[in-house]
């Protein structure tokens, strides 16, 4: 059983290799009556682009949308929807040469020992290009739960060694005045400048993103297996570069006393809690706090230096010097992706919960 | 859609409540052939028991498993196979006062608001009496893998602010040895001894658990969704205690260049990696390293030092204090539970990959 | 991916052999608030035991159900409910001889290749005692669905060449009244004599059951494949002995025109059809009108006539002659079974359309 | 929970409108390594293409697939593959005069209650057009399955009041030779002057295919619930005109004692039944036979005599005359569609079972 479909519920089944004919998605599970534009689904793929900024890869796409199914004067028939967008800015070539050379940290040796066959072109369908589908879901998932009022807001908190400062929930989202989507605008800009200096050494550098949901609707997450919290770490775990994840105060939780960690009620017209050590997530179900979530991500595994890797023809030991066009950091094009996994995710409980109509919607 | 399912093709169904009549597993795609006895299963949740130690709750239950079905002269059926334990030395009356005070950090009040109703004895479904089934099932998931050779060992390397040392994988086994399950002996005892004393103050601490799963075949895990370390994480993080999750490296990717957090290649009879930062999985599939994965635990929510809460009937703020037996500590029982999730998963994606024959196995 | 799981949000996991502990299911998704009783589950169950009448087989199971998890003060929880009956009356002895011997149109031959390992005695998993469990939750599935006011009628049509009269919705309920289950008292009588005679015989003999559903809401079904009439197809067709499904007109749409089969509509109050020829159900979805399933019923294949077949051991050929307790015609304890997977299917998809919230039930 | 993805390892979503954009399909789950081109797809499109006889609809489209994803130098990736065709010849017009008339038999009633919306146009998604992703889809099982040598043939063998006479396997696939796809020449005839008739008159007849599926390897199907017969009549009963379906001897076993529906096994090298009522399934399970099923087809609901409707906005009784255009029978057309489903359902099976390995095949 391979797993290229995302979801219980709102369901949503991606294709595409970096270098094929077309990337997309389609949605099975979304309700009839939901106004849904190409523009909104644009919106969101822009923000994952290539070339988007200077600290970005140069592949040219312009990543246009296409909507072949499931929407019908502008709104969602609550059949399955059909989302592509087609590959244009291909440049195989520099692949050929490492063909045979599993380049570290990538799946190109996994790929080739599951499937004994492999699109070798631009990482084909282990690509990051992939993330392009779920973004496009993404959107529709965003769009879905705006009827909640809910909002999933990314921004970055660290690159390399340098960490963010604290930003209150309202200014969160002035993460996307700059590149690499920092809402504290003077980490950005010395984020910017270590993206530059590893850019230039031919090298790449981590980071640790944290994805804020807000306005959640308590009740959502079915325990005992498909909690909320084991459903978004599978979602954002899913995502290429991601390492690690954590609910709430996530690994700092370890150091801590019960009376440290735990989150008091209070009343003040619905029950809440003090603190938010939880994350918004009490025995896998979502407890009308907002829900935080903090991704780690791996230094995009292309870096020009050179490296020692193996030749899947000849067993001989190699060194492989990876050219093409490479992200020198990934975090602030992984985010949207983070983003977009966390919204499908919501999305899906909102209807398994019935705060929305499986069926229809009216907005 | 509810939760109480887990894997795709190795399936688990669990069911009970706390101070229920039972509380049970039933496992759908097990291949027949595999030789199971009530011991097999009765040695692991020896292990996760509660009154284990004096550093666990003093609940008295022997937890001896029955099989009801799917074993037939000692062999697997590939029938499904359903796994009981009664519930015995159950004390509901000291839950009766606290019925309407959700505790802080626990799971009463999202049952409350998501099902309207609830079992508050002793936490009914959310309690961690639930892993028990957990428990069983990866007892036979961990007996299927021995098939493979696959080993599963969990060990603590944190509780509150006491680090193990690090530990070679050959004496990962060591851990067994003590109450606190921490192959560093030393350490161990230090562990040991901050816990009681945050049980004297009638408080509780958290800890990170690593699992680290060996002799892995190459091609585990199904991209773009299902991989193998997203399985992993949902897995885990579906247990009760756990906020957070890293494979390899995990966090400390974000301060690392690539050409540091790179894993580089060599030969000898099979592509290894000098390095093993991305915890045996590459693109979402196994690479035949070890699998590491670590496991943030928080403190036990019940503690009885006194903390606010509110009354679910009258909407007032109270204090509650908790009596009740707990674990000061829930760290050493909830890693039998992390390696049952990481054998099940793994058991799961074996089938699945076609390394073990769906419907037959020979040993 | 083996199969013991049934249903997409109300799901059935089922387990057990005929002659091994217990029999059982574990229901995950049946929303919290519903009021259940064992009693509930018994009467129907009491409809499916053998040893009710003198046609039946003479194994003597009180098949006393116990519910060991999600129900509390009488109510679900919302937690997977676990319900087991123990095997009592079990006579394996006289399935040692036959052993090697498949018995024809059982599935001693199939489970046997698929296997390479099985449960010989009384057919194991592939029993008849199986559908016990399907039974039991179907049980849940009937109480669920009287909210909605839906009520599930299954009766005899025909036994071998005896037919009986159309007789009205209203009086299907009287098939309870005599053994064999059908309304036209004056055709059971003839059936009833029909079976005695095959039985003198040692023989068996086959028959047609329909399962009438009314009060359903219109929307149910979930196209392009998981439409209402092919999850029942699905449903009856993992019967046992089940071999012909038609919905509504069924085969006889083959000899008639459109302007012959379609269903006209009219206006009173809301839109109904003059006919229902469609048997309630257009596009795959539920149109308000009665829904009606024919089922075909084989003839129990143990016989104790002489029967050729061949050793699987020596892989000679040889004669079989069934001994053992069995039914001459398993038409009136299929039916039970029958209805029990129309109410499993139609509950589960008013869960899945919105007719009943997936969490919390009031009556 | 929506419903536009079949199968349970080889997993096929459609999507796709009458008269939207595209239609087309995602598999995900076809190991990597097959042999695939668009012709071997198209080939199969042409069996069910529109305009492809004087019998059929003159809807002119020529249906070209175009393959997107998954595909590499002519061979599977084990990655989903994307199949879509632009719809052209759309023909809008004639709908909008009865967009507020559900069409007796139709689904336009049934959706406009589940959805509250819908995309009139030809249907919409409920449109026989729907059914190409099926037969797309179901040109790569049938070229999957090719490698165990499995064999899909569909035949006509009743239109109307006329019955095909009983044909020998070698001989089924001459039915490819006339409109009708009936392998008996002579029936074929009357049947075909028979459609003439009914569509002089404006109106349309039903029919009845057979399928039959041969060197099926013996262990396909998953007891208990997912029995290889229960997901052939799921599959082809969520074909929109399907309203029967047999296994072997069908509703004739109701007439039967045992004695004449059992099939007596003999050995000649593997173990074979004289005769074959089971169908080729016994207890769920293959059994090495041919697998033969029956299947009824409605006469075209769309028919040009005038019918009564009522009004989805004035609620008035009125009537309706279907323009457009129609096929008076749509048996021949339906009958790839069949196979197709048969097909991936058997398909899954072959790969669920370890017939064929889900990575990875070789021809």
């Amino acid at each position: 059983m391979a797993g290229n479909i995302f979801g219980k519920v709102f369901r949503v089944t991606t294709f595409g290799e970096s270098h094929g004919s077309a990337v997309g998605a389609v949605i099975d599970g979304c309700p009839a009556g939901l106004e849904i534009s190409e523009d909104d689904i644009q919106r969101e793929l822009d923000r994952r682009r290539p070339g988007q900024s200077n600290i970005t890869t140069t592949r040219n796409e312009k990543d246009e949308v296409k909507i072949l199914s499931g929407v019908f004067e502008g709104k969602t028939l609550g059949t399955s929807i059909a989302l592509m967008v087609w590959n244009r800015d291909v440049e195989s070539d520099s692949y050929t040469p490492i063909k045979d050379l599993p380049r570290p940290n990538h799946a190109d040796l996994t790929y080739q020992l599951k499937y004994g066959f492999r699109d070798y072109r631009g990482g084909g369908r282990s690509s990051g290009r992939e993330t392009l589908a779920r973004v496009a879901a993404g959107a529709i998932a965003k769009k879905l739960l705006s009827i909640l009022n809910v909002k999933i807001i990314g921004h970055t908190i660290k690159i390399g060694n340098v960490e963010a400062e604290k930003v209150a929930f309202e200014r969160l989202e002035e993460a996307e005045n700059n590149a690499v989507r920092c809402a504290d605008s003077k980490a950005a800009e010395t984020m910017i400048k270590e993206i530059e200096r590893v850019k230039e050494e031919g090298d790449s550098i981590g980071g640790v993103v944290e994805v804020v949901a807000i306005n959640i609707p308590a009740g959502l997450g079915e325990p005992v297996f498909d909690k909320l919290d084991a459903e978004l770490a599978k979602g954002v775990m899913s995502i290429g570069s991601v390492k690690g994840v954590e609910i709430g105060a996530g690994f700092n939780v370890a150091e801590r006393k019960g009376s440290e960690n735990n989150d008091e009620f209070y009343y003040n017209g619905e029950i809440k809690t003090y603190t938010n050590n939880s994350g918004g997530i009490l025995g896998g179900i979502s407890n009308g706090m907002p829900i935080v979530i903090k991704v780690a991500i791996k230094p995009t595994p292309s870096i020009s230096k050179p490296q020692k890797t193996v030749n899947l023809k000849t067993y001989k030991e190699e060194t492989i010097v990876i050219k093409g066009r490479h992200d020198p950091c990934i975090v602030p094009r992984v985010m949207p992706v983070c983003e977009a996994m966390v919204a499908i995710t919501i999305a899906d409980f909102a209807i398994r919960n019935g705060n929305i109509n499986p069926n229809l919607v009216s907005i």
